[in-house]
């Protein structure tokens, strides 16, 4: 059988990620695990973020994935490091993904980050950008509004918009050419910042970017999937799977279109 | 002492992937080898660019580099796999970064690519784009005039400009939304080559992909440089010394305007 990719996150952000992985690598099976019941993970404290994605991670890796993507910021800031050191799998955070890009894309070397608090608090965006070039000079924002928004799924109201402006405003004076989106909650919303921030501050997408190294690290590493069967994936959440699933076919849109997927409810912890 | 990041080519078109290094992890200390007596690879039969190859990579390995980068697509093509089953440090080619960052970029799905004849003839491109994904359409095309130019350090003049034009005429009526740039040297000539396009194509560095790629490669591996100590890199070069220092000042400009550099001139074989 395909071994699959699994990806994680505390609702649909990592959505965002299943997306890009879906587009840059058709041929890979996804397993996902959103934790829509109980997101939103950035005000959490660190240890229960570890603690729940700890739980996810056991329930992904009965699957036998090839690889798994911690597609969430705040889970990546709190748990990568032990969750990589616990299981046998190559295990893939959306944070240094993110860092790398910026660190490609800025010509000036002023970088932005917004985030959770907890992704924020965690300085995980800082240290990374700052052990790849001493150069850097970071700004972050903790941006508390924007997940719950997405999770309710109100990506184009009147009021999301004037969320959106409200909570980038102590970002719209600074200087910076490159804004990380660091929550793969933010891809959703990702029109209103790129008008709120202006057509000269570029939008990097932690999501976009992981997609493109867990390309890299299959690659390299031989794992690749081949054979032109179409992959059929499989969705799990924990909490309303209605709105889970009415979220995940609007934003994946024609990559699911024609293909079977398997929806299910699971809770776990 | 600090591992350094090895970078080779058949010229002076792996500069290109050197200046990125620089930019993007300037902690990291590089040797380069260009290869300028025997420049163009091109043209070259793909057994005589192995045989080169091996040579460079037998001179590189006496330095035990923490990765090898095949900064020419050429080399790639006809060199990747033998030389990476032959040494034990991680062996990173410039065509699987460029194939990847353009699916990543394309919106369409519709993508060109310009090398040279080697890179072309090869088919290697295809096989990385087809092999991620079999919805992408591949329009390629050899261009043999341009990395002659290059190496002359003719960058901005009435000819070149003309050169280009002329060898990219087949690509201007051709359905594409990004244009990789599959040989190192093209980035020297990407103000033309941008111009020559229209500004709805989308330029792909496999120079800048492969310098990010090494980034997450030795991210991975847990082989990034620490320390705020400057590196002193080392450039090697089998051709006229001059010429070959003259064209990486002008072209690495700042990232080594004050900072220590080792020349020296080896020929091979």
């Amino acid at each position: 059988m395909q071994q699959a990719i699994a990806i994680l996150d505390s609702g649909v952000g990592g959505l965002t990620v299943v997306k890009e992985v879906m587009r840059q690598l058709p041929r890979e099976k996804i397993i996902y695990y959103g934790d829509t019941a109980r997101a939103p993970y950035g005000p959490r404290p660190a240890d229960e973020v570890l603690k729940f994605t700890g739980q996810i991670v056991d329930f992904l890796i009965q699957f036998d994935p090839k690889v798994i993507v911690i597609a969430c910021n705040t889970a990546t800031a709190a748990a990568l490091e032990e969750i990589s050191s616990k299981v046998s799998v190559p295990v893939i955070g959306v944070i240094h993904p993110g860092a790398r890009a910026a660190i490609s894309a800025t010509n000036t070397g002023h970088v932005g980050v917004i985030g959770t608090v907890g992704t924020i608090s965690s300085g995980a965006y800082t240290t990374a950008l700052k052990q790849l070039s001493p150069y850097i000079e970071i700004v972050s924002l903790a941006c508390p509004l924007l997940v719950p928004i997405v999770e309710r799924g109100e990506f184009h109201s009147k009021s999301t918009s004037l969320i959106v402006r409200k909570s980038l405003l102590p970002m719209t004076n600074q200087y910076m050419d490159c804004l990380i989106l660091g929550c793969t909650h933010y891809p959703f919303l990702r029109e209103t910042i790129q008008e709120v921030m202006g057509p000269y501050v570029k939008l990097i997408s932690s999501a976009d970017e992981t997609a493109r190294e867990t390309s890299t690290i299959l690659y390299n590493k031989g794992k690749l999937a081949s054979g032109d069967t179409l992959p059929i994936h499989q969705f799990y959440c924990s909490g309303d799977a209605r709105l889970f699933r009415s979220i995940a076919r609007q934003w994946l849109g024609e990559q699911i279109g024609n293909i079977p997927v398997l929806w299910q409810v699971t809770r776990l912890g």
